[in-house]
C-alpha cells in the first residue's frame, strides 16, 4: 500500500470506529446506529478508495456481519436482488455489442447523421434516451441495455480510451448520458419504476390525484430547461478535448463501408437488441419484469455463440460492480428494516415544526435530495421517505400540489448525486472514464442546478398552471 | 455449436417440455409439477452438457422466470445464500495458497512424511480431514478452507494438471477427498451442520435420544470400515497412473531446502489459516458462523495485499460455480416451499402402507439416498425428508433406533452422490480433474457401497450393541 492508501484506510476506520464508539441518539437502537456508522465508513472508503471499491465493499460488510450488527445471511441479500442480475445481464449485453461490432456501426451510423461536433453527439444521446423512456419504466434497462453499449461504442470510435485518453469525449459523454437520465426520469410518471409509487403515495398522504399527463404537463416547463442545458453545461464543465470533428462524419460514412453488410453474429445481435425492446416496452403488459428480459437477452447470446459462457464469467467489471453495489443494495434495505430511516425521517420532521411553510418546504426538499447520499435506489429512497416528507410539509401549511410535485421531482433528479445512486449509475462511471473525485463533484454541481431548475422555475410554472 | 451438443440440447429440452405439458399428477399444484419439470431438465442439462453447466443454470433459472413458474426475485434467492459465499471466500483462500507457494510447501512436509505412494497420500488427507471434523461441523468449512487447498496443491507437485494430466494422481485425490468427506460427516454429530437438526427430528417424531457418544458409538464399525476401504476401493475403480513414488519423499525434502524460510506472505497466510481453523472450531461459543469467517479469512489476505482485489474477480471458477450452485440451491429451496417435497414424501409413504417394516426401511432409505439426486445440500434434504420417512417407517413397526440411525447415516453418505449434492462437491468437482459423467458414476457406486456398509453392516452393529 502507499503511504495515501494507509492514511485514507486509517480515517475511514477511524471515522467508523468513532461512530461505532459513540452511543447510539436519542431513542435510536444502538443495532440501527451501529449500522449506519458502519454504512457511512464504507461509504467514506468508496470515495477515499484505500483499497479498490469492491474490496471496500466486501471488507465493509464481513465487518458487519463480524460485529454481529447484521446477521451473515443479511448482509448478504442484495446479491439476489433483481435489479443487480439486470446489472450483470446489461455487462454482457455491452459485452456483445463490442465484440460483434453492432455498436461500432450503431455508433458510426449517429456519428455520420449528426457527428459534426462532440455537443451534437451529447444531444443526441440524451434525446434517444427521452424518446425511448416513456415506454421503459426501468432506467436501468435503458442505461445498460441501450445507451450505455452505444455510448461506449462512440467513445472508443472517436479515440477516447478509459486508460488512456479518458478526457477526449469519455468523461464528457458518459456524465451527459448519466447526467441527463436523472431528468429524464422525472419527465414521465413511466419512465422509473419508482414514480407509479409517489403517484399512489401523494394520494394516500395529500389526497390529490396526479394523472399521467398532469405529471407530463408539469414537468415539460424545467424539464424542457434541464435537458436543453444540461450537455452544454457538461461541456463547459468537463470539456472534452475533442470538440470540432468535421472529418468525423466523412470517416464515419468510409468506416461503414469497410464494415460491409452485417455479420451473422450482429444480425443475431439486432434482433435480440429489437427484442428486449418490445419487451421492455410492453412490460406492463406481459408482466415480464426487466431483470428476466435482460437475462432472456443473454440466453440467446449464449445459446447462438454469440458469447461464450466463459467470456460472461471473465467480465471482470460485472462482478466488481455485483460486489459493491450489492453490498449497498443490502446495507440500504436494512437500514430501512432496522429503523434507522423512520427515525431520521422523525428527527428531521420534528426539527422543522414549527417554520413557516415555504422555510420547511425546501429544508425538506433539500434534505430528501441530500439524503439520497444514503440510498442506492430511487424507489428505495421513495419509499422510505416520499411519504413522511410530504406529511410533514402539508402539515406545516404548504400547497399539496406544490409539495407533491416539488418533492416527486426531487426523487427523480437525485438519481446522479453519486456512483451508486441508482442502478444506471455503477454503469456509467465503472467504464472508467471519471476518477470518483470527479464523478461526485459534478453529481453536485448539477444537484444544485436541477433543485433550481425544477423546484425553483418549477414551482413558477405550476403556479401558472394554476395548480397552487 | 457440435452435432452432439446440439442433439444433447434438444434432449434437454424435450424432457423439460414434455415434463412441463403433461398434467400435474394427483392434487400437486401445477406451478409446483413445472418446477420440478424444469428442474430435472436442468439436471438432465448438468449432464448431458449442451451448454458450459453454468451456462444450463441460467438459461434454466431464466425459463423458469420467464414460463412464470418462478417470480424472478425467487430464482436468484440462491445468490445471497450463506454457502455460496463461503465458496466464493474459500476460492479466494485456495487461490493464496497457489500464489503464496504455502499450498505447496504443505504438500512437501506431508509428501516427505507418507510419500511413499500415491495410496498412503489417500489415506493421510482422508486422516487429516477426520482428525478436525468433530469441531469443524461446516463440510464446505473443511474442505474449501483446509482440505481442497492442499489436495490440490499436492495434485500440481505429483505432475498432475486438469488439462493435460488429470488421471495421473489428481482424479484420484479429489475422489478420495470427496468420498471420504461424506463418511466423515456421518462419524460425529458435529460433523455436519444438519446432525444437530436429525437428533432433534428424532426426538420429536420417535421419541428417542441419540447423545453425542451414541452418534460416535453407532457409527464406529461403519465408519471405520469404510474409512478404510474408501481410498482402496478408489485405487481400483479410478487407478492414478503414478503409483509408487519412492524418489518423492527425498525431491520433497530437497524442494523443501530450495523453498527456504517462509516468504511474508507464506506467514501472514499461514497465520491466517490457523486463526480461521480455530474460528472454525470454536463457531458454537462464538457465534461466528462459517462463511463469515471465511469471508474475514479473504478481507485479511486483501488488506495484506496477500491477494490482489482483481485477483479475486478473476478467479472465473469461483464465478462459474456461484452461479451454477447458486442456482440450484435457489431451485431446490423453492421446490420445498411450492409443495413439491412435501408431496413427494406423502406419495412415498402411502405407497408403502402396509410392507412388511424390513422392506418398508429398506425401501425408505435407498429411496432417501437416491432422492439426493435432487437436492443441492444436505440440510435442505433433512428438514425437508427425514421427519416424515422416520415417521412412515415407525408406523410400519421398524424398530425406533435403527430407524433413526440408518435414516441418519444415509443423510450423510448421500453427500458424494453428484457434483452438486453437497457444497463441497462444486469445489472438488470444480478442479476440472474429471470428467462428469466420470464423476457422477463413481458417486453412484460409492452410494452403494456406502448403503451396504452403513446400513447392512451398521444394522447388525446396532443389534449387537442392543440399540433394537
Amino acid at each position: 500500500m502507499t503511504k495515501i492508501q494507509i492514511r485514507n484506510l486509517i480515517i475511514t476506520v477511524g471515522v467508523g470506529l468513532v461512530l461505532y464508539l459513540i452511543p447510539a441518539p436519542g431513542d435510536l437502537k444502538p443495532q440501527a446506529w451501529h449500522l449506519f456508522g458502519l454504512t457511512v465508513a464504507i461509504i467514506l472508503g468508496f470515495i477515499l478508495e484505500p483499497l479498490p471499491i469492491g474490496a471496500v465493499a466486501f471488507v465493509g460488510i464481513t465487518i458487519v456481519a463480524l460485529t454481529g450488527t447484521l446477521k451473515t445471511a443479511d448482509v448478504l441479500t442484495g446479491f439476489a436482488s433483481t435489479s443487480m442480475w439486470l446489472i450483470v445481464a446489461a455487462f454482457m449485453f455491452a459485452r456483445a455489442f463490442l465484440k460483434t461490432g453492432f455498436g461500432r456501426r450503431i455508433a458510426y451510423v449517429i456519428l455520420r447523421a449528426i457527428g459534426g461536433s462532440t455537443l451534437t453527439v451529447g444531444y443526441s444521446l440524451a434525446l434517444s434516451d427521452l424518446v425511448i423512456s416513456p415506454a421503459t419504466p426501468s432506467s436501468m434497462a435503458r442505461a445498460g441495455g441501450i445507451l450505455f453499449p452505444i455510448a461506449r461504442s462512440i467513445c472508443s470510435v472517436l479515440g477516447s480510451e478509459p486508460e488512456t485518453t479518458p478526457r477526449k469525449a469519455g468523461a464528457y459523454i458518459m456524465q451527459v448520458v448519466y447526467q441527463t437520465e436523472g431528468i429524464v426520469c422525472a419527465m414521465f410518471m413511466t419512465a422509473m419504476a419508482g414514480n407509479p409509487m409517489i403517484v399512489e403515495l401523494a394520494s394516500k398522504t395529500a389526497g390529490i390525484e396526479i394523472s399521467w399527463g398532469m405529471w407530463f404537463l408539469a414537468a415539460l416547463l424545467p424539464g424542457a430547461v434541464a435537458m436543453a442545458c444540461t450537455p452544454l453545461l457538461l461541456y463547459k464543465i468537463c470539456p472534452p478535448e475533442l470538440k470540432k470533428t468535421p472529418e468525423v462524419k466523412a470517416l464515419a460514412a468510409e468506416e461503414l463501408k469497410k464494415m460491409g453488410p452485417m455479420s451473422r453474429d450482429e444480425r443475431i445481435l439486432a434482433g435480440v437488441f429489437v427484442l428486449v425492446l418490445v419487451l421492455w416496452t410492453t412490460g406492463q403488459w406481459t408482466k415480464l419484469d426487466a431483470t428476466v428480459v435482460g437475462m432472456l437477452a443473454a440466453c440467446i447470446l449464449l445459446l447462438t455463440k454469440v458469447l461464450d459462457w466463459s467470456e460472461m464469467l471473465t467480465e471482470k467489471g460485472a462482478w466488481d460492480i455485483f460486489i459493491w453495489m450489492g453490498s449497498l443494495v443490502a446495507l440500504a434495505g436494512q437500514l430501512q428494516k432496522v429503523g434507522f430511516i423512520s427515525w431520521f425521517a422523525d428527527v428531521v420532521s420534528s426539527s422543522i415544526s414549527g417554520l413557516p411553510w415555504l422555510w420547511a418546504l425546501i429544508l425538506l426538499v433539500v434534505v430528501y435530495m441530500y439524503s439520497h447520499y444514503g440510498f442506492a435506489s430511487l424507489t428505495a429512497h421513495i419509499s422510505a421517505m416520499y411519504a413522511a416528507f410530504v406529511a410533514v410539509a402539508i402539515s406545516a401549511g404548504a400547497p399539496p400540489y406544490l409539495t407533491c410535485l416539488a418533492l416527486a421531482y426531487t426523487a427523480n433528479i437525485c438519481l446522479a448525486i453519486t456512483h451508486y445512486s441508482g442502478s444506471p449509475g455503477p454503469m456509467y462511471f465503472g467504464a472508467g472514464y471519471m476518477p470518483l473525485s470527479a464523478w461526485w463533484r459534478v453529481g453536485f454541481i448539477f444537484s444544485v442546478f436541477n433543485l433550481i431548475v425544477w423546484v425553483g422555475i418549477g414551482s413558477l410554472w405550476w403556479k401558472i398552471l394554476g395548480l397552487w
